[in-house]
């Protein structure tokens, strides 16, 4: 029996791999999913490579989110790393570790959700291999490849002096998505339960949405390298706890105009996993895409992140170590 | 605090960051560790990419192995998957999602072991990049990947009718030293307890050692591609359904000589784990490296795998799904 409620630990793992494969889609490369490994194009010569990991626990709770948008999430996160190199996404590989429960239903929403995220954020890009294991906990690895097509790759560490900061992507939503979640989808004992979007502001639904299926602009991380972006990143954590790894990296002082962030600019400092990008660029570029200025790079003794010329309170972003509470749910 | 008694649930990730990256060493990327992304150099223009995981519960159990260890292993079978394709294992992407309790040490343990199993089995690849996550299941998944030097890339399809068919590499120790842990480590509960190691004879040591420090014949993948290997995949669930893996893969029917299989042909036909590399080759071609012949490849009705002609019993190998029993410790 292998239809949506049979439990991959009932299964063999060529069943639950062969189900995979007919949702993930078409590959472009060379030799796709099937052997010990794939074998992709790397026009160029270099390609451009990171992982990132969603835990059940830190980084989602089932109650809160499905299958198809956990592995939208999953997608779009790595998808912004290569984006934020100045690369174009062509290939991702899939370590999923799955509790033997899941049901083939959920598996093949993951993929799903994979698929159509890469579809809608990086046409061209595909699941070109992966990994199945068994685990207590669900973990869903990615590892994002791209290629760099002429200029690139777009450092954390070429900011300087006199250079536009710019962003493209929304801040905030994001994290008001979370907010929403915590406060008003928990039952009385604080355990997470499945959100009533019916109870919610087509704003708030927005936001829901933002924080369950990021759309991060993975275009414009092309276009910032061929408009001759100086450095970006994507931002993962929040804007000040962010921006201050690119001042580091830059050894500049980056200073936010908090007016150009919007009417909620304190969530847009603090507020992770919209996955925006943050670049800076050389003053009088034309800035590419859906990039708009929020700020300017300056020399300073110390490198780091003033707004409005000023130093922020607070360590301003999502740490996993410090940060998760050990929930699940 | 950031000795190696401090639990990463007390430190930030920059902390745990830095003390990771001093120890995974030397990059020959064009850009390591520290950015959104990697740059590496994919000269040729064709990458090979795989992805393999380590989970607390399925795949190791602490009180079993060390850090040290579980570094190595995750770094062994995915460099034994780069080189079934005949290809040379240039870079590891290391995702590492560990309890807030896991110490400095044993994450710089992981670190060491990652980075002795390269400098042994794969000379010039290195950890280059890599995320690290808060998790209930100390989870390493590990992306490898390879260049293809002229040659290849070598798949399971291409053996053919003639064909012999051969290993590099020892199969039947790790599934000896597994059974050894089960054995004779666990206590009147059932729970795995550390093995004494002085209760062991050499033989026995060596079974051990061959479970949590595997050794593949990394080299002679590229060894098998240079000498016109037809089909190739390294032996990780077990010979009996890896090479009926190949078979399928190919059409063919592998037939397994059992006395070229060593004293222990039994464990040598279901006992995973060791990464050994099968492959076939064209009659007649002097085998490379460490490859022994083990049979030949017959044109079959039904593509399968027969033990001196015959059909095996069983299924012959480990399936995570149907073979956990659901045991950390």
């Amino acid at each position: 029996m292998t239809g949506s409620d049979a439990r991959v630990g009932d299964l063999d793992e060529r069943t639950v791999l062969a189900h995979i494969l007919d949702r993930v889609g078409p590959t472009g490369a060379l030799l796709g999913p099937g052997d010990d490994a794939a074998v992709l194009a790397a026009p160029g010569g270099r390609i451009v490579a990171s992982v990132d990991t969603l835990v059940h626990g830190p980084d989602f709770r089932t109650a809160w989110t499905d299958g198809f948008s956990l592995g939208w999430k999953a997608a779009a996160v790595n998808l912004a790393d290569i984006a934020a190199m100045g690369a174009r996404p062509t290939s991702l590989l899939v370590a999923l570790a799955m509790p033997p429960e899941t049901t083939l239903g959920e598996v093949g929403a993951i993929a799903d959700g994979l698929r159509a995220a890469c579809a809608e954020l990086a046409p061209g890009c595909a699941v070109d291999g992966g990994d199945l294991a068994v685990s207590d906990t669900l973990t869903v690895a990615v590892t994002a490849l791209g290629v760099l097509e002429g200029s690139g790759p777009v450092t954390r560490s070429g900011a300087r002096d006199g250079d536009v900061l710019a962003v493209s992507g929304r801040l905030g939503p994001a994290a008001r998505g979370l907010s929403l979640l915590f406060e008003r989808f928990r039952d009385g004992a604080g355990r997470p339960i499945p959100p009533r979007t019916a109870d919610l502001t087509a704003d708030e639904r927005g936001d829901l949405d933002a924080q369950l299926r990021p759309r991060p602009p993975i275009a414009d991380g092309r276009r910032a390298a061929e408009a001759g972006a100086t450095a970006m990143m994507d931002v993962s954590d929040g804007l000040l706890l962010d921006a201050a790894r690119m001042a580091r990296a830059s050894s500049v002082t980056l200073d936010i105009d908090s007016a150009a962030l919007g009417g909620d600019a304190s969530t847009a400092l603090t507020g992770g996993e919209d996955h925006a990008l943050l670049a800076t660029f050389p003053a009088g570029v034309r800035l590419p895409g859906s990039f708009a200025a929020i700020g300017r790079v300056r020399e300073g003794a110390a490198p780091g992140v003033l707004v409005d010329g000023e130093e922020p309170r607070g360590r301003g972003g999502w740490d996993p170590y410090q940060d998760w509470d050990r929930g699940r749910g």
